[in-house]
C-alpha cells in the first residue's frame, strides 16, 4: 500500500458559520456538522489530514460580548478572545467529525484539539500599519479616547463608524508544532485555530499575547512545510481560482505554476483580504521544498479537487 | 534511576484568580504564573504530571459577559462557555508553565492544553436536583420566564436572588482519553480543564453538549485512574484535610484509610462543595487499585506534600 498523502486542510469560515441565518452556537454546529461530513470524506479517501479553521466571526463575537459586558466583568484582551475561540470551534469540530467518522466506521481516529500559540515576529512592518478591524463600532469621540487611553490604533471603516485595527503579520513559529508532530500521524489534529493565538517571542525565550490577527491560511501553509506535509488543501467558497473574477472574461485556472501565481498577483488579479493571502499561502507552501503542491478549492469538491477533478493546482 | 511517579494535578480556583483584586486576564496571567512556578518544581523534583483545573470563577463571567450582550450577539450554551474557558485557562498556563520550566532548564517540555470533553450519565441521580447555580442573577419573574421558555431550573439563591442551578454529575468518560494518554509521558497535558465540557453520549454512540458542571477533582480522579497515575495531587487553600474544621478542636489529618475517609464523611467533617467532593474524589482513585495514593494539600507545599512531610494521604 502507497504510503498515505497527508494533507493539511485550511477551512474558510463559511464552513463554520452560514453568512445567513443566526450566529447561535447550535445554528454554528449544524454547519459544522455539514462541513465535517466533507472532512471525514476526505479522510476515508485515504488522506491523514489536520486542520487549520478561521475564526473571524466567532472571536468577532466573543469580542463584541466581552466589550458590550464591561460594565459587567472586565473585557478579555484580544489573545485570550482567540484563545477562547479555539476552545469553543475545536470542540464544535471535534464532535461533528468524530460523528461523521463514526458513521464511516473510522470512529476509533481521534480528533484533537491543541491550544495553538502562533508567534509573529514584533518588527513585521505589518505592525506598521494595522489593517484588520476588530471589535464593536465607535464614535469617532469614544474611538479616540481609546486610542488614548489604551494605545489602540482606530481607524473609520467604510462609513459605519470607527473601529479599532490590529495588524496582520505573517506567521514565524508555531509554539505547539512539537505535539502536532507527535499526534498528527494517528490522529486529526485541529491547529493554529483562527491562525493561532498571537504571541510574540520576548529576548528572555518566553511568549507573550500580543493583539494581531494572523492569517489562518498563512498559519496553514506555515504547519504545512513544518509537518512536510504533501498537500495543503485550501477550501474557500469557489471551486477554482480566476483570473478576471466576476467580469465578463472572467477565466478559470487548473493549475499554476508559482511563479505565474506571482505574476497574476503583481497583475492584481486576487482580492486582498479574499483570495490574496490563500494565493500567497499556497506560493510559499509549493515553492518551500520539491513535490509540495497546494489546491485552492471549495469544501464541496474537497474529494474531487485531491483526485485532481477540479479545484486550481498549485506548485513549483 | 527509579522509574518516574506520575501525579495528576488537580489546581483549584486560588491557584488561578486571586479572590480579592481585578478579574481581568492580566491579573489572572499574574496569579498563573506564580503557581506555574510550583508547578515547574513539582516537575523538576522529578514527577511526571498533567494538570486539571477549576474554571468556576472564568466560566461565570464567559456567561454573564455572553448574558450581558445578549442584545448585540446571542448568548452562548454552557458547553460552549465551558470549551473557552479551557482555551482560556489552557493558554495562560501553557504560557506561564513553559516560562517556569525554561528557568529550570527544561524549556524543552512540550506543555499543551488538549480540549477535552467529558462523558456523564444522562440517568445520573443529580439531574434530578440541579445544585450548582450558573451565570446572572434575575428577578423570580424574569427567572421564571426562563425556565418556562428554555426549560431551565431556577432557584432562588441565599437571598441575592433567581439564578439558573444545573447538576453536578459524575464524569464517567473522558472523550479524549486516548490523546492524553499518548501525550502525558513526554509532555505536561492540561487536560480535563473545569472538569470536562460536559456531554452526554447518545444511543448511537455520538456525543453532545449538555448544562452541567463536572467536579474538577472528581475529573482528576477519574483521569488518574484511566492513566494508570501513581499519585492524585489535590491542590487546595489549606495544607492538610481537618475535623472539626474551624472549631476549637480542629484536628489536622496526616493520614486517612479510605475507611477512615469515609467515616469521616458520614460524620459529617467535610463541606458540600468544598472539601467533600475533594475527600471522595481522593478516596475513588485510593480504592480504584493497589499502591494508588490520593494527596490533599495547598499549592505551595505541593512538593513537601509529594515528599511526606505535609499534606494528609489517602490511601487504602
Amino acid at each position: 500500500m502507497a504510503k498515505a498523502l497527508k494533507v493539511i486542510v485550511a477551512l474558510g469560515g463559511n464552513a463554520l458559520q452560514e453568512s445567513k441565518g443566526p450566529a447561535t452556537a447550535e445554528a454554528q454546529l449544524e454547519v459544522v456538522k455539514k462541513t465535517c461530513e466533507y472532512l471525514a470524506d476526505i479522510n476515508a479517501e485515504g488522506y491523514e489530514i489536520a486542520i487549520v479553521h478561521g475564526n473571524g466571526p466567532q472571536v468577532g463575537r466573543i469580542i463584541l460580548a466581552s466589550e458590550a459586558a464591561k460594565d459587567v466583568t472586565p473585557p478579555m484582551p484580544f489573545d485570550v478572545c482567540s484563545a477562547m475561540s479555539q476552545g469553543y470551534i475545536g470542540y464544535h469540530i471535534q464532535q461533528g467529525l468524530q460523528e461523521a467518522l463514526r458513521k464511516r466506521g473510522r470512529g476509533d481516529l481521534p480528533v484533537v484539539t491543541i491550544v495553538t500559540q502562533v508567534a509573529v515576529d514584533p518588527q513585521d512592518p505589518a505592525f506598521l500599519n494595522p489593517t484588520k478591524p476588530i471589535g464593536p463600532f465607535y464614535t469617532e469621540a469614544e474611538a479616540k479616547a481609546l486610542a488614548e487611553e489604551k494605545g489602540y490604533t482606530v481607524k473609520e471603516d467604510a462609513g459605519r463608524g470607527w473601529r479599532r485595527v490590529v495588524a496582520s503579520p505573517i506567521p514565524k513559529q508555531i509554539v505547539e508544532l512539537d505535539t502536532v508532530k507527535r499526534l498528527w500521524d494517528s490522529s486529526i489534529v485541529i491547529t493554529c485555530g483562527g491562525g493561532g493565538i498571537p504571541v510574540i517571542r520576548k529576548a528572555d525565550g518566553n511568549y507573550e499575547g500580543t493583539a494581531a490577527v494572523i492569517d489562518k491560511d498563512h498559519a496553514a501553509s506555515l504547519l504545512a512545510r513544518d509537518l512536510d506535509a504533501d498537500i495543503l488543501l485550501i477550501l474557500t467558497a469557489v471551486d477554482k481560482v480566476s483570473l478576471n473574477y466576476g467580469k465578463a472574461d472572467q477565466k478559470d485556472l487548473d493549475h499554476m505554476t508559482a511563479q505565474e501565481a506571482l505574476r497574476y498577483i503583481e497583475e492584481g488579479h486576487f482580492a486582498p483580504g479574499s483570495m490574496l493571502p490563500k494565493v500567497k499561502a499556497a506560493v510559499d507552501f509549493a515553492v518551500s521544498a520539491p513535490g509540495r503542491k497546494a489546491i485552492i478549492s471549495s469544501l464541496y469538491k474537497a474529494v474531487d479537487a485531491l483526485a485532481g477533478k477540479t479545484g486550481t493546482v498549485i506548485e513549483n
